[in-house]
């Protein structure tokens, strides 16, 4: 069965964003996060609304990336990757790469968990990692921890209320500072 | 100028205890966390009123643990080890080897560095760290990071909201799931 790794980039104070967003403290200085082998792990994406439109804005910039090294990856339609955008708000999908999941998330990514494929990446945010980890959908968590506590922003984990069992699977630190840790999902 | 080093066990979700204090989930089975190492670089412990609560009653255990490994340590009196409690509702400290601090906690511990002695461990709680942090007098971050979520409980790092600048000093996972990594804070 296909698996769901929520893989991210968080401070060490569990945020994945400052409180508008911004991610400016994000370490891209060329350290190999092995993010190359990831995407080739996986062939479809899930997102919140928000970081769908976040990630977005940051494609589109003018400059580019290399995206098959950087933290958000190439997710493009072009690609051949599957995104599915979770928003009860959204009513259109903008392109054809992209599907608008409006509800019962759960059920959802259950039901393309079964399907034949790659991997599932969750890219985020935390609203959506929270419902799914509710929903217990979830089979990995990756993180690569920065060296920075933000004191405030968009949490990595929001409250769930419900105890998860992980397995340590794979710890990493990297000379800039970060640190890569991987859990399974005991479920 | 002596260290303040805040070092405590936390979830991966950002926990230092469950909602109701509890611990249960802290892994004690004997792994070398190098706790005896720290405590003979300490001398004092700053511990805000509800995690000295919580310390009394576990040091009363009948069946006691090995306190120089343990995660709490020897802190009490007869250890030679200062405990400074902060509390604004606390008016009697219990014993001699306790001090209650009820106002101005950033000048009394940026005091306390400039005495002669060894190390200071901020044991916690939470509260007690986010004033400390906001006070820009923690020198080191030490956590001891469970592969748990907890899902909600007392935070690690309640928001302060300020950034603080951190450096890895150390990462090391161990056999049981458990990753120590320790920052430098930058002042």
């Amino acid at each position: 069965m296909r698996k769901v790794k929520y893989l991210v980039a968080s401070t060490l104070d569990g945020f994945i964003a400052r409180p508008d967003g911004s991610v400016d403290w994000l370490i891209m200085d060329g350290t190999d996060y092995r993010m190359g082998e990831f995407f080739k792990s996986i062939d479809a994406v899930l997102l919140g609304r928000k970081t769908y439109e976040f990630a977005l804005r940051h494609s589109s910039k003018p400059e580019g990336k290399d995206k098959s090294k950087g933290v958000e990856g190439d997710t493009s339609p072009d690609s051949g990757m599957k995104n599915y955008v979770f928003s009860s708000t959204m009513k259109n999908a903008p392109d054809d790469g992209l599907e608008i999941i409006s509800e019962n998330a759960g059920e959802f990514v259950r039901n393309l968990k079964s399907e034949t494929g790659k991997d599932i990446w969750l890219m985020g945010g935390g609203e959506l990692a929270k419902s799914l980890l509710a929903e217990n959908v979830v089979d990995e968590i990756s993180l690569n921890v920065h060296p920075i506590l933000l004191g405030a922003g968009l949490p990595l984990f929001p409250e769930t209320g419900k105890q998860i069992d992980l397995e340590l699977t794979e710890c990493k630190s990297h000379k800039n500072g970060c640190v890569q840790v991987t859990y399974r999902v005991k479920h």
